[in-house]
C-alpha cells in the first residue's frame, strides 16, 4: 500500500508554521510497512485542494490529510475529501455532543460555526478528537482509502495513536522495525568512511547514519514479519558495526546523551553537580529534563562571574588571575569545588567563549574547558568547538554541554570499574 | 510570480528528517512577493522525481528543488531538471576548483563522484556552495525558472541569502513586510476573542495569531512597493491592538521573552540572578543564551535539594519544614537568598512539581511557584501550569521559565518608574 500525505494550510506555504506532521506520521507509516512517496503542502484554497487531491489518488491508494478541518469557512478538507469520493456531508450526532461537551468545560463559548465541524461524509468511520473539537474520519473506496485528521500537532497525534492505528492495521501485512546505535566522540565523515562498505551492502536491514549537533545517530531499519524477526534479521549487522565504531558506542535505542547518563546514574547510585560558566545552565537544565534526577542531582551552580566562581566554587583569586577564567585551572578547581560544595561523588563544569564577542588571539571563540573531578580522579580536555563562521553561540554551548555530559558518564562508568 | 518547493529526499518521506527547508523557503519568498502554493516532498527516484517535477512545473513559474545534489547515484536533481529543459550536463570548471579546495582543508579525501557535483546544466547560473562541496543553479527558458539548491539547512540558507536572492530580486515587483507584536499572560482563544472583528476585517495589512508555547505572537503583515510604505500601512492597525490587548504586549519585533528581557537589562544596567528548583537551570541557560549577559547576570544557582536551598540560599529549615519546598513561602526565601548571594539588583526563584511523577493532591503536577525579589519589593505568583494528560514535563519546565523571564522583565521596569 502507497500512502501520500496531503498537509492543508496556508501558514504552512507561508512559512510560519514549519511541517511536523508529515516527518511524524510518516514515521508511524513506515512501522506499519505503508510506504510514503509524497507529500504535498497546499494552502485553504478549495481549487488547489481539489487538485492536489487528484494528484495525491492518481499515485496513492491511501491518503492522509491533516488542516481544513477547523469551524471556519476556509477550513474545506471535508467538503472536498466528500465531493471526490460522491458522498453527502450528514450531521454526526455523537460529534456534536462531544464538542457541546467540550465547551461546557472551557471559559469561552461555542459559536454556531463549531456545529459545523459535527457534519461527516455519509458512511464515514469517524474518529474522536481527544484534545480539540474536530473530529477526524476515514472513508474507503473502490480501492482508495481517505483519512481525515485535525492540524494541530497534538491533536493529531493522539487521534492517529489511539482511533488511526488500529484503524489502520488491517492494511498492513509487514512491520518496520529499527533500533538506533548512539555515538559520541567521532564525526559523521569518520563513521562515513568507516562504515561505508556496511552502508552500501546492507539491503535488509539498512543502515543509515544521521548526524546531530555534535552526535552521530546510527540507525538500523528491517522490514520483516514480525517484531521479533526484525530485530533478529538486526545481530549480524550489529556486530560487525560493533567491530568497526563499538569504542563510541554510548547508547542503543536511547533517546540523547542526557537520558543514558541519567538512567546510568540512577542504576548505579552516583551523585553529580554541575558548576557552569559558558554553558550558563545548560548542563543542569539538561540532567533536570529527566525525571527521577533528584535522586541523583542535588544541584549546581552557574559562575558566570569570577566572584561568584570564587564565592560559590572557592576558586583561588590566583588562579583566576594568572590562568583566568578560561583555563584547564579554573575548569579543574571549578569541578572540585562544586564536588565539594554539594557532596556528590562527580563533580562537572564547562569554561570558555561561547562567543559571538569576547574572543581574543590566545583564547577565541569556541575554546571550551570541559572538567570532570572524583574523589581522587579529576580529568580535564580542552576543546575547540567553532568551526568558523557559521558556528553560533548556541552550537557551541550545545557542544560543550555534551562534552560534559559524555565526560560525566565516563568518569561514572569508571566510578564502576 | 507562483512558486512551488519541491524537496527531494528519502530521508523525509521516512519521517527521519522534518522538512524546515520549506517552511524557511516559503519565508523568504513571502518577503519577495512570490506566492508559495505548494510543497512537495520526493524520494530519491528517477521517475518519481521526474512526475513531482512536470506536475510542479505545470502550476508553478518557479520551482525551487532542494536535495538531490550529493555525489551518490541517487543524487538526480540535475539530471532530472536538466532533462526537463533538454540541456545537457556540462563541467563547471570554477565549481571544480572550489570542490578540490574544499577537500584540501579537511582531514579526509575526496572521492571520485565528488567531481560529479561539478557538472551543471548548460548555460545555467551556477551557484556557489560556502559550506559544502554541492554547487547549486538555476536555469530559466520559456518563463519557467528553477533554482537547485542543497539539501542540508545550513548550506540551502547561506546559498540562498549570499546568491539567490540577488538573483531572485528581479521576479518581484513588491515586497512583504511583517511585524510581530509579543504578547505574554493571556490565551490564544481569549486573543483570538478579543482581535476577531480586526482579524476578519484586516485584508492588507493581514493580522493573524501564533501561539507559541506559553505565549502569543500577533503577526502583521502588508504587501507594497517599498518596505517604508508597508510599515505605514500597518499603523492604524497597531493602534487599534494596542487598544485592545496592548497591556499584554513585552515586545515588538523581538524573538522571545529571554532576549527582550536581557536588552532592557542591559540598557538599564539591572543586574540580575535565578536561584531554580524544577526549571533546573532553563532559567539560567535562557538568560545566558544571549550574547552580552555576563554584563548583567553575575550567575545563579540551581538548588534542587533542600540541603542546597539552606547552603546556598538561606532558606531557613523551618520554611521548608513548615511550609515544604514547593511553597510561596520558600520561592520568596529563594529570590531573596539569591539576590543576597550574587548582590544583584533582583533575584528571581522557581519551585514546584515538574513531574510526570512526585504529585499530590495538595501539590499536583504542574503547580510552580516563582517569585522575584528586589531591595524593597518583593512578588510571588502561584501557577497551575498543567491543562491536563498532554502537559509534558518539558512543558511544565518551559512555561515556568517563562514566568520567571516575564517578572524579571515586570519588576525590571518598576524599578526603573
Amino acid at each position: 500500500m502507497n500512502a501520500e500525505i496531503l498537509c492543508i494550510g496556508t501558514e504552512l506555504l507561508l512559512g510560519n508554521v514549519v511541517n511536523t506532521n508529515a516527518a511524524w506520521l510518516s514515521q508511524q507509516l513506515a512501522r506499519l510497512g505503508i510506504n510514503v512517496f509524497h507529500h504535498t503542502v497546499v494552502g485553504d484554497n478549495s481549487q488547489r485542494l481539489e487538485e492536489a487531491l487528484q494528484i495525491a489518488f492518481d499515485r496513492a491508494d491511501l491518503v492522509i490529510t491533516t488542516g481544513g478541518l477547523g469551524p471556519t469557512y476556509d477550513d474545506l478538507s471535508k467538503e472536498t475529501v466528500s465531493n471526490y469520493f460522491n458522498r453527502q456531508l450528514v450531521l454526526h450526532q455523537p460529534s456534536l455532543e462531544k464538542i457541546h461537551e467540550f465547551f461546557a468545560k472551557r471559559p469561552y463559548s461555542m459559536v454556531p460555526n463549531n456545529e459545523k465541524q459535527a457534519y461527516q461524509p455519509e458512511g464515514a468511520v469517524v474518529f474522536t478528537n481527544h484534545s480539540g473539537t474536530a473530529p477526524g474520519a476515514a472513508i474507503e473506496q473502490d480501492g482508495k482509502v481517505a483519512i481525515m485528521l485535525p492540524g494541530p500537532p497534538r491533536e493529531m497525534k493522539l487521534m492517529f495513536e489511539r482511533e488511526v492505528l488500529p484503524y489502520l492495521q488491517k492494511f498492513s501485512d509487514h512491520v518496520i522495525v529499527s533500533r538506533d546505535l548512539q555515538l559520541f566522540g567521532i564525526g559523521e565523515s569518520l563513521t562515513e568512511a568507516l562504515l561505508k562498505d556496511l552502508m552500501t551492502s546492507s539491503v535488509n536491514p539498512t543502515l543509515a547514519p544521521y548526524a546531530k549537533e555534535g552526535e552521530v545517530n546510527l540507525r538500523i531499519t528491517a522490514s520483516a514479519a514480525t517484531q521479533a524477526e526484525g530485530y533478529a534479521m538486526m545481530e549480524p549487522l550489529m556486530e560487525k558495526i560493533n567491530k568497526l565504531v563499538g569504542q563510541y558506542i554510548y547508547g542503543i535505542d536511547v533517546p540523547d546523551l542526557q537520558t543514558a547518563l541519567v538512567t546510568y546514574l540512577l542504576e548505579h547510585h552516583i551523585t553529580v553537580s554541575a558548576a557552569e560558566s559558558c554553558t550558563g545552565g545548560l548542563v543542569s537544565k539538561s540532567i533536570t529534563d529527566i525525571p527521577g534526577c533528584s535522586d541523583i542531582y542535588p544541584g549546581g551552580v552557574c559562575s558566570y562571574s569570577n566572584e561568584m566562581k570564587m564565592k560559590w566554587l572557592h576558586v583561588s583569586p590566583a588562579t583566576l588571575q594568572i590562568h583566568g577564567a578560561v583555563s584547564e585551572e579554573t575548569a579543574l578547581e571549578m569541578a572540585q569545588g562544586i564536588r565539594q560544595a554539594t557532596g556528590s561523588d562527580l563533580g562537572v563544569s564547562t569554561t570558555g567563549v561561547a562567543g559571538p564577542d569576547g574572543g581574543t588571539a590566545e583564547k577565541p571563540v569556541g575554546l571550551v574547558y570541559v572538567a570532570v573531578a572524583g574523589e581522587n580522579y579529576q580529568h580535564v580536555e580542552k576543546l575547540n568547538i567553532s568551526y568558523g563562521e557559521l558556528t553560533t553561540r548556541s552550537m557551541i554551548r550545545q557542544r560543550a554541554t555534551k562534552h560534559a555530559l559524555y565526560q560525566l558518564l565516563q568518569a561514572a562508568k569508571r566510578l564502576k570499574r
